[in-house]
Protein backbone atom coordinates (compact mmCIF):
# COMPACT_ATOMS: atom_id res chain seq x y z
CA UNK A 1 0.00 0.00 0.00
CA UNK A 2 1.49 3.43 -1.19
CA UNK A 3 -0.43 6.43 0.26
CA UNK A 4 -0.59 9.71 -1.73
CA UNK A 5 -1.64 13.59 -1.45
CA UNK A 6 -1.92 15.01 -4.96
CA UNK A 7 -2.28 18.80 -5.60
CA UNK A 8 -4.17 20.04 -8.39
CA UNK A 9 -7.49 19.36 -10.25
CA UNK A 10 -6.86 20.17 -14.02
CA UNK A 11 -6.39 17.50 -16.46
CA UNK A 12 -3.10 15.35 -15.16
CA UNK A 13 -4.67 15.61 -11.70
CA UNK A 14 -8.26 14.51 -13.00
CA UNK A 15 -7.17 11.39 -14.74
CA UNK A 16 -4.07 10.35 -12.15
CA UNK A 17 -6.77 10.81 -9.50
CA UNK A 18 -9.11 8.25 -11.46
CA UNK A 19 -6.34 5.99 -11.43
CA UNK A 20 -5.74 5.69 -7.96
CA UNK A 21 -9.37 5.89 -7.16
CA UNK A 22 -9.46 2.53 -8.88
CA UNK A 23 -6.32 0.90 -7.20
CA UNK A 24 -6.80 -0.78 -4.28
CA UNK A 25 -2.68 -0.77 -3.42
CA UNK A 26 -3.10 3.03 -3.44
CA UNK A 27 -4.54 4.85 -0.69
CA UNK A 28 -5.64 8.37 -2.15
CA UNK A 29 -5.62 10.37 1.37
CA UNK A 30 -6.31 13.96 0.16
CA UNK A 31 -6.73 16.14 -3.02
CA UNK A 32 -5.57 20.14 -2.69
CA UNK A 33 -7.22 22.66 -4.80
CA UNK A 34 -7.35 26.28 -3.85
CA UNK A 35 -10.29 26.51 -5.22
CA UNK A 36 -12.44 23.59 -3.74
CA UNK A 37 -15.32 24.30 -6.09
CA UNK A 38 -12.89 22.02 -9.07
CA UNK A 39 -12.89 19.32 -7.02
CA UNK A 40 -16.85 18.67 -6.81
CA UNK A 41 -16.60 15.63 -8.95
CA UNK A 42 -13.94 13.83 -6.12
CA UNK A 43 -15.69 15.32 -2.73
CA UNK A 44 -17.57 12.00 -2.38
CA UNK A 45 -14.73 9.46 -2.98
CA UNK A 46 -11.99 10.95 -1.28
CA UNK A 47 -10.86 13.98 1.83
CA UNK A 48 -10.48 17.53 -0.21
CA UNK A 49 -9.11 20.78 0.78
CA UNK A 50 -8.34 24.34 -0.05
CA UNK A 51 -5.91 24.77 2.85
CA UNK A 52 -2.21 24.08 2.31
CA UNK A 53 -1.25 24.39 5.93
CA UNK A 54 -4.29 21.28 6.56
CA UNK A 55 -2.48 18.94 3.90
CA UNK A 56 -2.24 15.15 5.27
CA UNK A 57 0.76 13.64 5.64
CA UNK A 58 1.33 10.66 2.74
CA UNK A 59 4.75 8.62 1.64
CA UNK A 60 4.33 10.61 -2.04
CA UNK A 61 2.78 14.15 -2.63
CA UNK A 62 2.39 14.90 -6.00
CA UNK A 63 1.97 18.13 -7.19
CA UNK A 64 -0.51 18.48 -10.58
CA UNK A 65 -0.71 21.90 -11.00
CA UNK A 66 0.34 25.31 -12.96
CA UNK A 67 4.39 25.16 -13.63
CA UNK A 68 4.26 29.18 -12.33
CA UNK A 69 2.94 28.06 -9.12
CA UNK A 70 5.73 25.15 -8.32
CA UNK A 71 8.15 26.27 -6.36
CA UNK A 72 6.25 29.03 -4.27
CA UNK A 73 3.42 26.30 -3.21
CA UNK A 74 6.09 23.06 -2.77
CA UNK A 75 7.74 25.44 0.02
CA UNK A 76 4.78 25.46 2.24
CA UNK A 77 5.09 21.59 2.27
CA UNK A 78 6.32 19.73 5.06
CA UNK A 79 5.60 15.94 3.81
CA UNK A 80 8.52 13.15 2.98
CA UNK A 81 8.69 13.12 -0.57
CA UNK A 82 7.48 16.00 -2.82
CA UNK A 83 7.15 15.34 -6.50
CA UNK A 84 5.64 17.24 -9.56
CA UNK A 85 4.17 16.25 -13.13
CA UNK A 86 5.71 18.80 -14.84
CA UNK A 87 7.90 18.34 -18.40
CA UNK A 88 9.56 21.72 -18.22
CA UNK A 89 10.16 22.43 -14.79
CA UNK A 90 13.77 21.00 -12.92
CA UNK A 91 13.48 18.95 -10.21
CA UNK A 92 15.21 21.55 -8.14
CA UNK A 93 12.68 24.08 -8.42
CA UNK A 94 10.83 22.06 -5.79
CA UNK A 95 11.45 24.16 -2.43
CA UNK A 96 9.63 21.86 -0.25
CA UNK A 97 12.45 20.84 3.05
CA UNK A 98 12.06 16.73 2.55
CA UNK A 99 13.13 15.31 -0.85
CA UNK A 100 12.09 15.98 -4.42
CA UNK A 101 11.27 14.37 -7.37
CA UNK A 102 9.71 13.90 -10.78
CA UNK A 103 6.65 12.01 -12.22
CA UNK A 104 5.68 13.70 -15.95
CA UNK A 105 3.31 11.54 -17.44
CA UNK A 106 4.28 11.81 -21.48
CA UNK A 107 0.56 11.98 -22.93
CA UNK A 108 -1.81 14.44 -23.77
CA UNK A 109 -4.93 14.52 -21.44
CA UNK A 110 -8.35 16.08 -22.15
CA UNK A 111 -10.94 16.35 -19.44
CA UNK A 112 -14.01 14.86 -22.08
CA UNK A 113 -11.53 12.37 -23.36
CA UNK A 114 -11.31 9.03 -20.57
CA UNK A 115 -7.55 7.80 -21.13
CA UNK A 116 -5.94 4.69 -20.21
CA UNK A 117 -2.81 5.50 -18.36
CA UNK A 118 -1.71 1.20 -19.39
CA UNK A 119 1.42 1.60 -20.77
CA UNK A 120 1.63 5.45 -20.72
CA UNK A 121 5.39 6.76 -20.42
CA UNK A 122 6.16 8.19 -17.16
CA UNK A 123 9.55 10.29 -16.93
CA UNK A 124 10.62 9.84 -13.29
CA UNK A 125 13.37 11.67 -11.65
CA UNK A 126 14.17 10.91 -7.72
CA UNK A 127 17.34 12.14 -5.54
CA UNK A 128 17.50 8.56 -3.89
CA UNK A 129 17.37 4.86 -4.30
CA UNK A 130 14.30 3.95 -1.81
CA UNK A 131 12.49 6.63 -3.92
CA UNK A 132 13.20 5.82 -6.64
CA UNK A 133 11.58 2.58 -6.02
CA UNK A 134 8.83 4.10 -4.67
CA UNK A 135 8.65 6.47 -7.70
CA UNK A 136 8.66 2.56 -10.06
CA UNK A 137 5.64 0.73 -7.42
CA UNK A 138 3.39 3.49 -7.70
CA UNK A 139 4.23 3.57 -11.52
CA UNK A 140 3.34 -0.22 -11.73
CA UNK A 141 0.45 -0.04 -9.68
CA UNK A 142 -1.38 2.37 -12.79
CA UNK A 143 -0.01 -0.22 -15.38
CA UNK A 144 2.58 3.08 -16.49
CA UNK A 145 5.82 2.72 -18.37
CA UNK A 146 9.25 3.59 -16.71
CA UNK A 147 11.68 6.04 -17.97
CA UNK A 148 14.66 7.65 -16.57
CA UNK A 149 15.26 11.03 -17.71
CA UNK A 150 17.13 13.55 -16.58
CA UNK A 151 15.62 17.52 -16.15
CA UNK A 152 17.63 18.56 -19.10
CA UNK A 153 16.54 15.36 -20.88
CA UNK A 154 12.97 15.46 -20.06
CA UNK A 155 12.84 19.59 -21.18
CA UNK A 156 13.62 18.29 -24.55
CA UNK A 157 11.17 15.74 -24.48
CA UNK A 158 8.68 17.91 -23.40
CA UNK A 159 9.67 20.43 -26.59
CA UNK A 160 9.63 17.26 -28.76
CA UNK A 161 5.86 16.45 -27.16
CA UNK A 162 4.87 19.44 -28.38
CA UNK A 163 6.06 18.90 -32.42
CA UNK A 164 4.24 15.72 -31.74
CA UNK A 165 0.84 16.52 -30.36
CA UNK A 166 0.27 20.59 -30.58
CA UNK A 167 1.36 20.95 -33.49
CA UNK A 168 0.00 17.67 -35.22
CA UNK A 169 -3.12 18.59 -33.86
CA UNK A 170 -3.00 21.86 -35.26
CA UNK A 171 -2.51 19.94 -38.84
CA UNK A 172 -5.28 18.68 -38.13
CA UNK A 173 -7.33 21.70 -37.42
CA UNK A 174 -5.94 23.11 -40.58
CA UNK A 175 -7.02 20.34 -42.90
CA UNK A 176 -10.64 20.56 -40.99
CA UNK A 177 -10.78 23.82 -41.89
CA UNK A 178 -10.31 22.99 -45.79
CA UNK A 179 -13.02 19.85 -45.77
CA UNK A 180 -15.42 22.29 -43.95
CA UNK A 181 -14.78 25.26 -45.98
CA UNK A 182 -15.44 22.75 -49.48
CA UNK A 183 -18.32 20.36 -48.01
CA UNK A 184 -16.13 17.27 -47.60
CA UNK A 185 -16.25 15.12 -44.16
CA UNK A 186 -13.55 15.52 -42.36
CA UNK A 187 -13.90 11.16 -41.20
CA UNK A 188 -12.58 10.53 -45.18
CA UNK A 189 -8.89 11.61 -43.78
CA UNK A 190 -9.13 9.50 -41.01
CA UNK A 191 -7.56 6.70 -42.51
CA UNK A 192 -4.83 8.69 -43.45
CA UNK A 193 -4.29 10.16 -39.89
CA UNK A 194 -3.96 6.69 -38.70
CA UNK A 195 -1.50 5.42 -41.36
CA UNK A 196 0.54 8.36 -40.62
CA UNK A 197 0.85 7.41 -37.37
CA UNK A 198 1.18 3.70 -37.93
CA UNK A 199 4.15 3.72 -40.06
CA UNK A 200 6.58 5.46 -37.99
CA UNK A 201 6.46 2.45 -36.03
CA UNK A 202 8.21 0.96 -38.50
CA UNK A 203 10.14 3.40 -40.68
CA UNK A 204 12.04 5.96 -39.27
CA UNK A 205 10.43 9.66 -40.07
CA UNK A 206 12.61 10.35 -42.52
CA UNK A 207 12.00 7.44 -44.57
CA UNK A 208 8.53 7.75 -44.30
CA UNK A 209 8.27 11.46 -45.85
CA UNK A 210 6.27 11.44 -48.88
CA UNK A 211 4.97 14.21 -50.74
CA UNK A 212 5.28 17.48 -52.98
CA UNK A 213 8.41 19.11 -50.36
CA UNK A 214 10.11 15.75 -50.14
CA UNK A 215 10.34 15.77 -54.13
CA UNK A 216 10.65 18.95 -55.09
CA UNK A 217 7.51 19.23 -56.74
CA UNK A 218 7.50 22.96 -57.33
CA UNK A 219 5.10 22.98 -59.95
CA UNK A 220 2.58 21.19 -57.15
CA UNK A 221 3.77 23.78 -54.37
CA UNK A 222 2.88 26.63 -56.43
CA UNK A 223 -0.74 25.19 -57.30
CA UNK A 224 -1.20 24.58 -53.62
CA UNK A 225 -0.22 27.63 -52.39
CA UNK A 226 -3.12 28.89 -54.96
CA UNK A 227 -5.62 26.92 -52.84
CA UNK A 228 -4.80 28.52 -49.44
CA UNK A 229 -5.72 31.35 -47.49
CA UNK A 230 -2.87 33.63 -46.44
CA UNK A 231 -2.10 31.51 -42.94
CA UNK A 232 -2.69 28.56 -44.38
CA UNK A 233 0.08 29.79 -46.92
CA UNK A 234 2.60 31.04 -44.94
CA UNK A 235 2.78 27.19 -42.91
CA UNK A 236 2.50 25.36 -45.68
CA UNK A 237 5.42 27.66 -47.18
CA UNK A 238 7.56 27.54 -43.75
CA UNK A 239 7.10 23.67 -43.52
CA UNK A 240 7.65 22.78 -47.14
CA UNK A 241 11.63 24.61 -46.61
CA UNK A 242 12.02 22.95 -43.57
CA UNK A 243 11.62 19.65 -45.23
CA UNK A 244 13.70 20.53 -48.19
CA UNK A 245 16.50 21.81 -45.81
CA UNK A 246 16.15 18.59 -43.83
CA UNK A 247 16.55 16.24 -46.72
CA UNK A 248 19.64 18.14 -48.24
CA UNK A 249 21.46 17.04 -44.25
CA UNK A 250 20.79 13.37 -44.90
CA UNK B 1 -15.33 -9.33 -64.24
CA UNK B 2 -13.85 -6.43 -64.42
CA UNK B 3 -10.75 -6.06 -67.23
CA UNK B 4 -8.02 -3.40 -65.94
CA UNK B 5 -5.02 -2.03 -67.34
CA UNK B 6 -2.62 -0.06 -65.11
CA UNK B 7 0.23 2.66 -66.64
CA UNK B 8 2.72 3.27 -63.96
CA UNK B 9 5.35 1.73 -61.71
CA UNK B 10 5.13 3.51 -58.59
CA UNK B 11 4.20 3.45 -54.97
CA UNK B 12 0.26 4.36 -55.91
CA UNK B 13 0.31 1.96 -59.16
CA UNK B 14 2.11 -1.46 -56.99
CA UNK B 15 -0.52 -1.52 -54.51
CA UNK B 16 -3.02 -1.67 -57.05
CA UNK B 17 -1.00 -3.49 -58.68
CA UNK B 18 -1.08 -6.15 -55.73
CA UNK B 19 -4.77 -5.77 -54.86
CA UNK B 20 -5.77 -6.55 -58.61
CA UNK B 21 -4.04 -9.64 -58.76
CA UNK B 22 -5.40 -11.25 -55.62
CA UNK B 23 -8.97 -10.37 -56.49
CA UNK B 24 -10.47 -13.08 -58.69
CA UNK B 25 -13.00 -10.77 -60.27
CA UNK B 26 -10.46 -8.74 -61.70
CA UNK B 27 -8.48 -9.81 -65.04
CA UNK B 28 -5.39 -7.22 -64.69
CA UNK B 29 -4.45 -7.67 -68.48
CA UNK B 30 -1.22 -5.56 -68.35
CA UNK B 31 0.77 -3.00 -66.74
CA UNK B 32 2.97 -0.29 -68.47
CA UNK B 33 5.96 1.92 -67.84
CA UNK B 34 8.31 3.81 -69.72
CA UNK B 35 10.96 1.80 -67.96
CA UNK B 36 10.68 -2.29 -68.43
CA UNK B 37 12.91 -2.93 -65.39
CA UNK B 38 10.88 -1.16 -62.93
CA UNK B 39 8.28 -3.98 -63.18
CA UNK B 40 10.37 -6.94 -63.27
CA UNK B 41 8.75 -7.64 -60.10
CA UNK B 42 5.25 -8.03 -61.66
CA UNK B 43 6.92 -9.92 -64.77
CA UNK B 44 5.88 -13.13 -63.96
CA UNK B 45 2.56 -12.63 -62.80
CA UNK B 46 0.95 -9.85 -65.04
CA UNK B 47 1.79 -9.08 -68.95
CA UNK B 48 3.88 -5.80 -68.85
CA UNK B 49 5.05 -3.67 -71.77
CA UNK B 50 7.00 -0.27 -72.64
CA UNK B 51 5.30 0.73 -75.91
CA UNK B 52 1.98 2.65 -75.30
CA UNK B 53 1.07 1.87 -78.70
CA UNK B 54 0.73 -2.47 -78.17
CA UNK B 55 -1.38 -1.05 -74.90
CA UNK B 56 -4.23 -3.77 -74.54
CA UNK B 57 -8.04 -3.08 -74.48
CA UNK B 58 -9.56 -3.03 -70.96
CA UNK B 59 -12.76 -1.94 -69.43
CA UNK B 60 -10.98 0.40 -67.03
CA UNK B 61 -7.29 1.90 -67.81
CA UNK B 62 -5.75 3.37 -64.75
CA UNK B 63 -2.73 5.96 -65.53
CA UNK B 64 -0.84 6.13 -61.63
CA UNK B 65 1.48 8.28 -63.36
CA UNK B 66 3.74 11.16 -62.63
CA UNK B 67 0.52 14.25 -62.73
CA UNK B 68 2.98 16.26 -65.16
CA UNK B 69 2.75 13.16 -68.36
CA UNK B 70 -1.18 12.63 -67.82
CA UNK B 71 -2.53 14.79 -70.55
CA UNK B 72 0.53 13.80 -73.25
CA UNK B 73 0.05 9.74 -72.21
CA UNK B 74 -3.94 9.64 -71.87
CA UNK B 75 -3.48 11.67 -75.51
CA UNK B 76 -2.31 8.06 -77.09
CA UNK B 77 -4.80 6.00 -75.37
CA UNK B 78 -7.62 4.54 -77.03
CA UNK B 79 -9.02 2.46 -74.48
CA UNK B 80 -13.09 3.19 -73.55
CA UNK B 81 -12.71 4.26 -70.14
CA UNK B 82 -9.10 6.26 -68.63
CA UNK B 83 -9.31 7.53 -65.24
CA UNK B 84 -6.05 9.21 -63.40
CA UNK B 85 -5.04 8.16 -59.68
CA UNK B 86 -4.03 12.44 -58.90
CA UNK B 87 -5.27 14.29 -56.27
CA UNK B 88 -4.44 17.19 -58.02
CA UNK B 89 -4.87 16.65 -61.72
CA UNK B 90 -8.61 17.87 -62.76
CA UNK B 91 -10.49 14.96 -64.72
CA UNK B 92 -10.45 17.07 -68.21
CA UNK B 93 -6.81 16.89 -68.04
CA UNK B 94 -7.40 13.68 -69.65
CA UNK B 95 -6.88 14.11 -73.75
CA UNK B 96 -7.86 10.47 -74.70
CA UNK B 97 -10.69 9.91 -76.74
CA UNK B 98 -12.72 8.19 -75.00
CA UNK B 99 -14.50 8.55 -71.69
CA UNK B 100 -12.50 10.04 -68.50
CA UNK B 101 -12.62 9.36 -65.22
CA UNK B 102 -10.43 9.78 -61.78
CA UNK B 103 -9.65 6.73 -58.91
CA UNK B 104 -7.63 9.08 -56.68
CA UNK B 105 -6.78 6.81 -53.47
CA UNK B 106 -6.26 8.71 -50.68
CA UNK B 107 -3.69 7.61 -48.20
CA UNK B 108 0.46 7.08 -47.99
CA UNK B 109 2.20 4.93 -49.93
CA UNK B 110 5.25 3.65 -49.51
CA UNK B 111 7.19 0.61 -51.48
CA UNK B 112 8.58 -0.87 -48.37
CA UNK B 113 5.23 -0.96 -46.35
CA UNK B 114 2.78 -3.01 -46.81
CA UNK B 115 -1.23 -1.59 -46.68
CA UNK B 116 -4.39 -2.70 -46.66
CA UNK B 117 -6.67 -1.38 -49.02
CA UNK B 118 -9.92 -2.08 -46.97
CA UNK B 119 -11.67 0.89 -46.49
CA UNK B 120 -9.09 3.49 -47.98
CA UNK B 121 -10.85 6.31 -49.35
CA UNK B 122 -11.45 6.21 -52.97
CA UNK B 123 -12.41 9.64 -54.61
CA UNK B 124 -14.48 9.06 -57.60
CA UNK B 125 -15.74 11.27 -60.67
CA UNK B 126 -17.02 9.91 -63.49
CA UNK B 127 -18.72 11.42 -66.90
CA UNK B 128 -21.84 9.06 -66.59
CA UNK B 129 -23.51 6.53 -64.94
CA UNK B 130 -22.44 3.66 -66.40
CA UNK B 131 -18.73 4.67 -65.88
CA UNK B 132 -19.38 5.54 -62.21
CA UNK B 133 -20.97 1.58 -61.48
CA UNK B 134 -17.93 0.31 -62.88
CA UNK B 135 -15.58 3.01 -61.20
CA UNK B 136 -17.61 1.53 -58.19
CA UNK B 137 -17.37 -2.00 -58.62
CA UNK B 138 -13.86 -2.16 -58.96
CA UNK B 139 -13.62 -0.16 -55.72
CA UNK B 140 -15.80 -2.81 -53.92
CA UNK B 141 -13.70 -5.47 -55.35
CA UNK B 142 -10.77 -3.90 -53.39
CA UNK B 143 -12.58 -2.88 -50.22
CA UNK B 144 -12.34 0.55 -50.61
CA UNK B 145 -14.62 3.45 -49.55
CA UNK B 146 -16.40 5.20 -51.98
CA UNK B 147 -16.48 9.23 -52.12
CA UNK B 148 -17.67 11.63 -54.80
CA UNK B 149 -15.70 14.56 -55.22
CA UNK B 150 -15.32 16.99 -58.20
CA UNK B 151 -12.13 18.69 -59.03
CA UNK B 152 -12.12 21.20 -57.66
CA UNK B 153 -12.76 19.20 -53.85
CA UNK B 154 -10.40 16.70 -54.57
CA UNK B 155 -7.69 19.63 -55.02
CA UNK B 156 -8.37 20.82 -51.89
CA UNK B 157 -8.71 17.55 -50.24
CA UNK B 158 -5.26 16.60 -51.93
CA UNK B 159 -4.01 20.02 -49.70
CA UNK B 160 -5.40 19.09 -46.83
CA UNK B 161 -4.00 15.32 -46.76
CA UNK B 162 -0.49 17.47 -46.58
CA UNK B 163 -1.13 18.39 -43.57
CA UNK B 164 -2.49 15.31 -42.23
CA UNK B 165 0.49 13.54 -43.77
CA UNK B 166 3.49 14.98 -45.11
CA UNK B 167 3.53 18.25 -42.50
CA UNK B 168 2.68 15.74 -39.89
CA UNK B 169 5.25 13.60 -40.33
CA UNK B 170 7.66 15.89 -40.57
CA UNK B 171 6.88 17.21 -36.83
CA UNK B 172 7.88 13.72 -35.98
CA UNK B 173 10.91 14.14 -38.02
CA UNK B 174 11.67 17.26 -35.92
CA UNK B 175 11.06 15.07 -32.67
CA UNK B 176 12.95 11.93 -33.71
CA UNK B 177 16.18 14.30 -34.08
CA UNK B 178 15.12 15.86 -30.72
CA UNK B 179 14.97 12.44 -29.00
CA UNK B 180 18.59 11.19 -30.85
CA UNK B 181 20.24 14.32 -29.71
CA UNK B 182 19.45 13.80 -26.61
CA UNK B 183 19.96 9.72 -26.17
CA UNK B 184 15.74 9.61 -25.50
CA UNK B 185 14.39 6.56 -27.94
CA UNK B 186 12.14 7.84 -29.84
CA UNK B 187 9.64 4.78 -28.96
CA UNK B 188 8.97 6.96 -25.58
CA UNK B 189 6.92 9.48 -27.83
CA UNK B 190 4.81 6.29 -29.33
CA UNK B 191 2.08 6.34 -26.74
CA UNK B 192 1.79 10.38 -27.20
CA UNK B 193 1.32 9.68 -31.12
CA UNK B 194 -1.38 7.18 -31.23
CA UNK B 195 -3.74 9.15 -28.82
CA UNK B 196 -3.25 12.27 -30.95
CA UNK B 197 -3.96 10.68 -33.98
CA UNK B 198 -6.88 9.03 -31.99
CA UNK B 199 -8.55 11.80 -29.97
CA UNK B 200 -9.57 13.69 -32.98
CA UNK B 201 -11.98 10.70 -33.65
CA UNK B 202 -14.09 11.83 -30.01
CA UNK B 203 -13.39 15.48 -30.12
CA UNK B 204 -12.96 17.74 -33.72
CA UNK B 205 -9.17 19.29 -34.03
CA UNK B 206 -9.62 22.77 -32.39
CA UNK B 207 -11.59 21.39 -29.20
CA UNK B 208 -8.26 18.84 -28.98
CA UNK B 209 -5.78 21.52 -28.86
CA UNK B 210 -3.40 21.42 -26.13
CA UNK B 211 -0.18 23.16 -25.01
CA UNK B 212 1.82 26.83 -24.46
CA UNK B 213 0.27 28.16 -27.91
CA UNK B 214 -3.78 27.44 -26.97
CA UNK B 215 -3.75 28.91 -23.59
CA UNK B 216 -0.77 31.76 -24.21
CA UNK B 217 1.39 31.06 -21.98
CA UNK B 218 4.61 32.83 -22.93
CA UNK B 219 7.30 31.70 -20.57
CA UNK B 220 7.29 28.36 -21.52
CA UNK B 221 6.89 29.09 -25.30
CA UNK B 222 10.20 31.16 -24.52
CA UNK B 223 12.07 28.55 -22.65
CA UNK B 224 10.99 26.11 -25.40
CA UNK B 225 12.48 28.75 -28.03
CA UNK B 226 15.89 28.98 -26.20
CA UNK B 227 16.71 24.87 -26.15
CA UNK B 228 15.74 24.45 -30.44
CA UNK B 229 18.17 25.61 -33.13
CA UNK B 230 17.57 28.07 -35.89
CA UNK B 231 15.04 26.23 -38.22
CA UNK B 232 13.25 24.35 -35.43
CA UNK B 233 12.65 27.44 -34.02
CA UNK B 234 11.61 29.06 -36.91
CA UNK B 235 8.95 26.63 -37.58
CA UNK B 236 7.94 26.84 -33.54
CA UNK B 237 7.01 30.45 -33.75
CA UNK B 238 5.34 29.83 -37.40
CA UNK B 239 3.03 27.40 -36.35
CA UNK B 240 2.43 29.10 -32.48
CA UNK B 241 1.26 31.72 -33.98
CA UNK B 242 -0.69 30.25 -36.39
CA UNK B 243 -2.97 28.44 -33.40
CA UNK B 244 -3.00 31.35 -31.28
CA UNK B 245 -4.40 33.26 -34.42
CA UNK B 246 -6.91 30.23 -34.86
CA UNK B 247 -7.58 30.20 -31.29
CA UNK B 248 -8.86 33.90 -31.68
CA UNK B 249 -10.76 33.29 -34.38
CA UNK B 250 -13.57 30.79 -32.20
Amino acid sequence: MISVVILGSGNVASHLIHAFLKCKEIDLKQVYSRNLNTLTPFKKDVSITNKIELLKKAEITIMAINDDVISEISAKINNPLVVHTSGSVEMNALKNSGNKGVFYPLQTFSKNKDINLRSIPFCLEAQNKKDKLLLEKLTHLIHGKIYYLNSSQRKRIHVAAVFINNFTNHMYTLAYDICKEYGVPFTILYPLIKETSEKIENLIPEQAQTGPAKRNDEKTIKNHLNLLNENQRKLYLTITQSIQEHGKKL
